[in-house]
């Protein structure tokens, strides 16, 4: 194996790890025993802990981003559902490791660039879609940033059990609830009576 | 002045200076010095900087929960577009210290139960009004805890400059979503095919 397909082998390990693990457990010790090799070599690759958890991390940011990557074709509604389905599986299937980015991101700058950079990009693709469904307005654009916030709290305390609420309800409400954001804003400033 | 007048007093400062600093940098050598008292008195008052801390995040949030108050009279949607305002108001007035209360509360589990408590009484407060304006559902209350988080998300990206909206905008923006929202409520369980 080539030192980057070595490399890469780790960070699909450490993307594992984090699937049911905070950042903060994710120590150099459980990544080596797991992969069989020593310290030295994984301090080698990655040179120290804080590196080595910032690659883990920006890894699963992108894989959050690819897997929630819309199909080519489809009316703006499915392609949606698909994103906010694909978003609750990853929320789903990497709980631990997620919460603590979303946690450590309040304080920690570093992993709240690769958050922000991450959201960001989940946003923007949005727009990209088309004004089919969301107009691209300084109101639809604040209003986007407030359901995507509104989507992370809502998936996060139905994957921590306190709503009955089943999956597919959660993501009717979720996909429902974008265009119904949009009938709200208002499509010309307000004016005085 | 008796030792519980001195004791509020010392809290009431504390909040001034929440208002336009972190928690982090309410230093009991700060207060002690804006006091005008010893840095021995104020230890006695609170017993250390961290409960001085916790007191005064505590007195600021029951300030929030306070000056969110609806009027007893008034429909529904005019009530809430009181305590939108109202909310609004906090947020620019002590933006920097409830900045650090909601950053704070990622990862301090004594912010996180002050914060959850408040978080959850503003709320509860949208179902007490009564159903005309909200259902009392599983999937309405998930929405009302997300219209929550997206509030707070964009009336932090306002403040912060991110959005040329004006406050009048938001604020109508923001009062219109939630009606939107529960209008994408189901009102029956989905059926199948």
């Amino acid at each position: 194996m080539s030192p980057e397909q070595r490399r890469e082998q780790l960070l699909d390990l450490g993307v594992r790890l984090f699937a049911t693990r905070s950042l903060e457990e994710i120590s150099i010790d459980l990544v080596a025993a797991e992969a069989g090799i020593s310290r030295g070599l994984l301090y080698h690759y990655f040179g120290d802990k804080v590196a080595f958890r910032e690659a883990v991390v920006r890894r699963a940011a992108a894989d959050l981003v690819a897997q929630t990557e819309p199909p080519v074709e489809g009316d703006p509604l499915a392609k949606l559902g698909h994103s906010v389905a694909a978003y609750v599986d990853f929320v789903d299937a990497s709980y631990e490791g997620y919460l603590s980015l979303v946690r450590g991101a309040a304080s920690d700058p570093t992993l709240r660039a690769v958050y922000d950079e991450a959201f960001g990009r989940l946003g923007e693709r949005i727009f990209e879609a088309g004004t089919d469904l969301v107009p691209d307005t300084p109101a639809s654009r604040l209003l986007v940033r407030g359901w995507q916030a509104m989507t992370e709290e809502v998936v996060l305390a139905w994957k921590a059990g306190e709503t009955e609420l089943d999956r597919e309800s959660l993501l009717e409400l979720l996909v429902g609830s974008l265009p119904a954001l949009m009938a709200a804003v208002p499509v010309a400033p307000p004016t005085g009576p």
